[in-house]
């Protein structure tokens, strides 16, 4: 068995619980988790408020730990190998977008690092919130950072791929003008993501307060959304607009700052819907809206090897595993730079 | 003078009208117009149902004619020459979108065929419910269809360049499967090109009695849109959806038939804005939803000579300029199949 923190039903506190792991099979990867970085969704999903959510639930999906074992056909991994593994943990490889590579977009509907189904106990699979994982090879992550690092690697599992893949699918690059609205966990990484990839970052979020922080994480200009004026001078300029707010907005304030064929790409639902869209905003400039959802394994693999290569981490937060009742009450209020990470270790206290 | 039809007040019958029209400069086309057709926006503008109208307001933008006279620096046009006039008479032509031959996109505002501002008496633009328009070179469109089809050819000046520049620009071809929402003045066309240009097209309308129509226009199947079992089979099957409908419906209905990476394009804007369309289609398949607006005069070459080669004109109606209010009450009917064009000959009667 293995030592695990569970929600147990929407309102009531984590709590540790033992919870079992498949042994090896043939083609899986056993990993004792070190750090587990802590995702917005990991919230909707232990309070049910997205629904769906079946307990006990375990979860996140931002994981990094060292390889303990390897089943007899692996040939990728070996133990001691420091890996990651993120929001998908089985996919049904045989769509069209699984043989492309996109397991997000599995056509049969992939499997959640945690709340998916699976034929393992208790029948859902149970996410990072836990000492072990046992993952099918396919999924499971490189990473090279330094180990000193790996704290702050973790967030990059979902964070980090969810801001990059959208990044590179609109071909930001050198002599784009990129806008990030909103520098919370996702946002955070899709500055530092944007300025490495050589683009103009303009940072948006709500809070004269983040002006500092946004231009230290690498944004070459921040507005604050809620200037009337200072927006206006924007208007028509942006290539690409990465909008990672799920509260409901008006979106017309960021689909108006796009140039003509600029994209203003969603990546959080939100929980009501935004104001509809001024659909003659689109129409005057071919203008799109437009969604993304995480990235595949291959494009996460690309992401974990260009953040080693130029020094990218998020900027985290370490909690114990004791503290994620809290921590969560924290992230409510967004009162985390920019993403709490849990220290696996503290799951033997 | 040239005699012209004219609304005089949103609420007033349109009455017979004197216009001026300037003298040809060095690099204008003066045209004979031929024939009209009768485009929805006329209708908006004539009743002032957008707002901004300036009365007395002559609209028309779907003109076919022949010349009688050109400028001295006028080398492209020759007396007797049979041309078109489409939606735009003029645009900056020094902005990066009038550069790249996107003047619809003209980042000062392109001048409309009506409605707009001109130099000219009254200083406001006059449109093709006219007997004569003076037009400078580069937006004055070469026809070579058979003189026979010119009163079908008129439509193709909008509701032709409007469907066909979406269809060229999401890159619809053989192989595409392409949906196309609404069957009038713009779907029909839009049925007849995506035809043409090799894709699989299934027509989406609302009315039972439009299937075999649909059919006859080009469509490869026919889906009643009110039907939700007939709609639930195209789930995520289609490559692109041109939407024609502008008054506001559930775009939620539509975006849920795109493949991953399909995008739903609008060219009507709604009166009354659509349900805000559902942000999570959008992110569980990087679906989009743009705008489209009518096309540059390049592209409307194009799609003329296109047209021309394939034998594709518009289904019309022919009418005399004195039913000309009748015909907007069908309009507004939807009671046309598929467009109005006027016979400008009347205008002498």
């Amino acid at each position: 068995m293995v030592n695990a923190f569970a929600a147990v039903a929407a309102d009531k506190p984590f709590q540790a619980m033992d919870i079992f792991r498949r042994e090896a099979g043939p083609h899986d990867v056993v990993i004792d988790i070190a750090y587990c970085g802590v995702c917005h969704s990991d919230l909707h999903t232990a309070r049910s408020e997205w629904g769906g959510t079946i307990y006990p639930c375990v979860p996140g999906h931002e994981i990094v730990g060292k390889v303990s074992a390897v089943g007899t056909h692996v040939s990728g991994f070996k133990p001691g190998d420091i890996v990651g593994v993120g929001c998908i943990v089985d996919s049904c490889q045989s769509c069209p977008s699984c043989g492309e590579g996109l397991e997000q977009y599995c056509e049969k509907g992939f499997t959640g690092t945690y709340n998916g189904r699976t034929a393992d106990a208790p029948g859902h699979t149970l996410g990072g919130y836990s000492s072990r994982i046992v993952v099918n090879d396919k999924f499971v992550l490189r990473i090279t950072h330094p180990v000193e690092q790996l704290a702050a690697v973790a967030p990059l599992l979902c964070a980090g791929i969810t801001t990059y893949s959208p990044l590179r699918h609109w071909k930001v690059g050198p002599g784009s003008k990129v806008g990030v609205v909103g520098i919370g966990g996702l946002g955070h990484m899709g500055v530092k993501l944007a300025h490495a990839m050589g683009a103009h970052v303009v940072a948006f979020t709500t809070s004269d307060a983040k002006r500092q922080d946004a231009l230290a994480l690498g944004a070459d200009e921040v507005v604050v959304s809620r200037n009337r004026d200072e927006m206006k001078a924007y208007r028509n300029s942006f290539d690409f607009i990465l909008n990672t707010v799920a509260a409901s907005h008006d979106l017309d304030a960021f689909t108006a700052l796009l140039k003509r064929d600029g994209t203003l790409t969603l990546v959080g639902v939100p929980e009501h819907a935004h104001p509809s869209p001024d659909v003659s905003a689109l129409i005057f400039k071919r203008r799109a809206i437009a969604g993304s959802l995480i990235g595949g394994i291959a494009e996460t693999q690309e992401m974990l090897d260009f953040c080693a290569e130029k020094g990218i981490v998020a900027d985290i937060e370490m909690i114990r595993i004791q503290d994620i009742d809290a921590a969560y009450d924290r992230m409510v209020k967004s009162d985390v730079k920019y993403r709490f990470v849990i220290d696996n270790a503290s799951l033997a206290d």
